[in-house]
């Protein structure tokens, strides 16, 4: 298959999607229903559905299989879209990597960060993300939590201090990615302001390194609006990355076809991008569901991307001067109706 | 303007709306923004929006306004849709009708039913609605709960047994329509399920009379899925009425248009009611936001209906041999990839 | 550890636990962080932590386990609370057991059901619970409804007479546990009053055959309230088992320890439960946190009973009279803070 | 009734609540249930349920009744906990005040603004609170999101600079109070995170002016962590003001009594301020039920401070070493089973 193109996108063109995407179909209740594909091989079913940038955690393509990967990726035409240190999977991060009361795993997770810098600049992607998924806690009072603000600042600190002195102005850029929970009961990090609120706090020095990578349905778990959330990034200059999905709201995090659950919203998320001029990737943080037949796993690959070309083409025609005279005259339910009929 | 028509639709034809819908945009923290328009003038503006049929609450057509009422809807060319007790808006009902823990409240709540039947019956309208708004409790065993069941069943009954003696097969049918909570903490008959559970507790006699009117957006302050629900009710033969409207899930009741929050589930929403042929009204349970301005009042009408007739004309084009297709092949990520596809 | 008694319960003594809340720790984000102790080593572990009732799935103690579970039991003077088929670990039962749109699906489900019903007889519990965790639907259309609710009362239906045809009056009795989402995005019997209706449904000879078993968490994951559940259970004679746990609302399921989130409810519950004189099995549904160590697996259950022995013990002496009394003057603020200093 | 002590807490004395506290009854779906108290009477009726702290809108002590306002506090012992304009009252600011998409509206809203200001310190109130309740859009595309964040900049800085020129070291502190949704779809301050945010783009000359007041009922309208997020502000120094209440989840805003719903993560804040040794005033922002009659309206006040009493002793026994014992070996289960025997 063709790269996917988004015609009259500004900057990087191509979707995003992660090697985790096409996963064997595991969930809290039941086991496997795919054969578990080795991740490398997942490169050439990323490169058939289309994809340009691909995404992989550390424990995913480690440091050791870097050669393998660039090679692979180059074989297939394709570039690394982002690299994320997972502090999430492993038993040693249960309680978290750097708000782990643990001092010890702090330590570890410093390591595996910085470590991450290195395999991120080594693949070529120019963002690293941090979803920090293990940070928070399950019962009140687990941690003392401003000891954990702090250690988060000092975490980020390190890291930008260590990328800025070994990479300077090549360093790559760092998005944190919010969630408010999911595995843990309370997330620190939990929604899109309380990242831009961190990053405020970071070292004046490292702090244009660190900006943001909004999920859309991150933001609908705790029923907040992504539109907002990205505007939010947008007028900050702190939209690195974007993950694209959707959610049924307040529940389990279910990582739906972008386009499915509110096209509406994602609609007018389009009309908010392409009028920042916004050059970054297009990634899809979805997940093939357990329903899925090995043959289909890239579905949700397909439907993600064609829900994305259809809206992004629809945004561009959605009439500015239109909603401009809406807002003038507060005519906000035609304003609504004006968009309904610009998607369907 | 001409009465919307919804092309194809078995049954009934036109849509319904509520006298409420436009309201003078009062809500929890601020009062009106528009003049409040007398009830029966709200009657010609419906007529304007294209609406058949009427919907009110006995407090808004009392019985002393029905002779002038009927004079109206006769002018205009409309019907009425439904009528209800409201057993909410009167300090009387704070703590309930059917279930308060006052008796005498319990009486009222009766007399309150029975007259709206006459009053239906006089109106028109085959069907009356019963959205207890106040059945419930805010506290934790303010009220003995297997108490309330019976007294919910003995109220029903009650109003069955008169509307049958005094109308038998004439009577008007008695649509149930739960909600979860607002106002109340906790309210009963919270859910479709419930709702249908209570009316399997019903006499015999009066059982067929009683059945449900789902409203979209309340089964999404549950997070509930309104297709499910609407299938529930069809199976069961007890959808008697429906609401439409949009929600943006577990929070307050916002009246939003219908087709703005969720477009693909009400895609799949007309598919379900074609393929049931089903023969009801398709009536709107939406709020004038208190933005709009006085003259813009039926926009939320406008926009409500103009989705609606998109979506049913959108929803008889679905390949119903592609969706047995991919049920067949359990390709569920392809048939939410189809749908939208045939949404936009 | 001696078995946990709740003194002044009606009935059945001591509390019940599952297996499976003993598990490893594994989660949606990672993998095990404890040794996965053998199904059967985990029996003498209930016993220690004082558990009177054991319970489990059919995956975990399988028909050709019986022999050995029985002798284990027996050994540690345990008995068997409840037993229960999986209708979702194998992938198999990807797209649900009874409501599969696969029919070779729902015959094997049906099959697992029967085995279910003899292992359940030969293990001497006296309820066997359905949680039928994959009757559902991810995206809206990939089943049909009415199809679904007709095959859930045939499958129901097949279950009770079999059990009656083989068992008579000696015949186990079925608790039903309903949930709203998880692992589906939309489930059936996604509440008490859904589970309940459903049950109208079925052949009037086994219907006294099925009840429920309510669940604490999974109420509250659509915001709906446990007491009034339970209520609804008592007052059809329809509260077959319990499930008690807690959970932080709207969200991923938690299985967090009983009396935690919302301890005053939990003292409305055991009022509720007392006054109805209820005589079935106090169980827990927790699961031990991914960060409680091998060593400290059990704190779930300790903190559940001591939780629950407190409460009851408070329940006992709420004074019903003084709860009367704020009902008829309607003072349900005063009620409400008369119970939390009955609680604190 | 004597005033409310706090025992052993640090700084001011005494509890806060709101005049508004004392309302009618009046809901989205039924009017008044008690008689309306005058504004001005009901500072005697705060005084008689032991508050020392009265908080007012602007629109309830407008400037013109200030001379009467502060004769009354005086005669009741009282004094001014806190000022805050209304910005969502009147139709005026139906599309907000500093984010309004007229003109004239924000120029309306920034006077407000000021004259608040000076009414603040007229009334003594060292903290005048900003919830920007309409600050926010229904729809999107509604508003541009980037200039409603440049607008509130704008605003606060204006308002800041007002402050600093007229009062210098004596200007009131600004507490700015998020929310999520309600009476807006979505509503701009919409966490504790995002105000953090918002203040650190201030001009670093009034951002010391600048802090929170968090609600614990509308952080859990997001489903997020009260604790949690009164970490955050501590941490940060700008936990200027806090209000206590309680709320059931994602749903309509309920400003139930404090101590109700959670009363365990109540207890851990009341740790964590006591930690803190903070100074603040600890207010009320609960709602007479529209059960409550005339004469019970005050019950509201009286089990919050009952509760919050009980509630602030405990917590001065928690054994912090115990805390900091199950932190060192992450026994996170047990230390929820301890802080449950410290509650109950």
């Amino acid at each position: 298959m063709n790269k996917i193109i988004i015609p009259s996108k500004k900057g990087k063109q191509g979707i995003g999607a992660g090697v985790w995407n096409l996963g064997p179909g595991r969930d809290p209740f039941g086991g496997p229903t795919r054969r578990e594909i080795p991740i490398l091989d997942r490169i050439p079913l990323l490169a058939a559905a289309g994809v340009t940038y691909v995404e992989a955690h550390d424990v995913e393509i480690p440091s050791s299989d870097v050669t393998k990967a660039k090679k692979l990726l180059k074989q297939y035409g394709l570039k690394m879209g982002m690299y994320t240190p997972s502090f999430f999977a492993e038993p040693i991060f249960k309680d978290g990597g750097m708000t782990s009361n643990d001092r010890t795993v702090r330590k570890q997770a410093l390591q595996n960060a910085l470590q991450a810098v290195d395999v991120t600049v080594e693949l070529g992607a120019e963002v690293m993300v941090f979803w920090n998924g293990r940070e928070g806690f399950d019962f009140v009072l687990a941690k003392n939590g401003q000891d954990s603000i702090r250690r988060l600042i000092e975490g980020f600190n390190a890291v930008g201090k260590y990328a800025l002195g070994k990479y300077g102005k090549k360093s790559p850029r760092f998005a944190i990615e919010p969630k408010p929970n999911e595995p843990r009961a309370n997330m620190y990090l939990s929604s899109v302001g309380e990242a831009l609120y961190l990053i405020s706090r970071l070292d004046p020095a490292v702090q244009p390194l660190f900006g943001l990578n909004p999920e859309t349905a991150h933001s609908r778990m705790a029923g907040l609006d992504y539109v907002w959330d990205v505007e939010l990034c947008l007028e900050a200059g702190k939209l690195f990355h974007i993950h694209l999905n959707s959610q049924d709201t307040t529940r389990y995090d279910q990582d739906l076809p972008f386009g499915y659950m509110e096209p509406l919203k994602d609609l007018a998320l389009c009309v908010v991008l392409q009028d920042a001029k916004w050059e970054g990737i297009l990634a899809f943080d979805v997940k093939a569901p357990r329903t899925d037949r090995q043959e289909d796993i890239a579905d949700i690959l397909h439907t993600s991307a064609a829900n994305l070309q259809r809206l992004w083409a629809k945004a561009i025609k959605v009439d500015r001067k239109k909603i401009a005279g809406f807002r003038s005259t507060q005519r906000y339910t035609a304003l609504a109706g004006y968009l309904a009929k610009c998607l369907y």
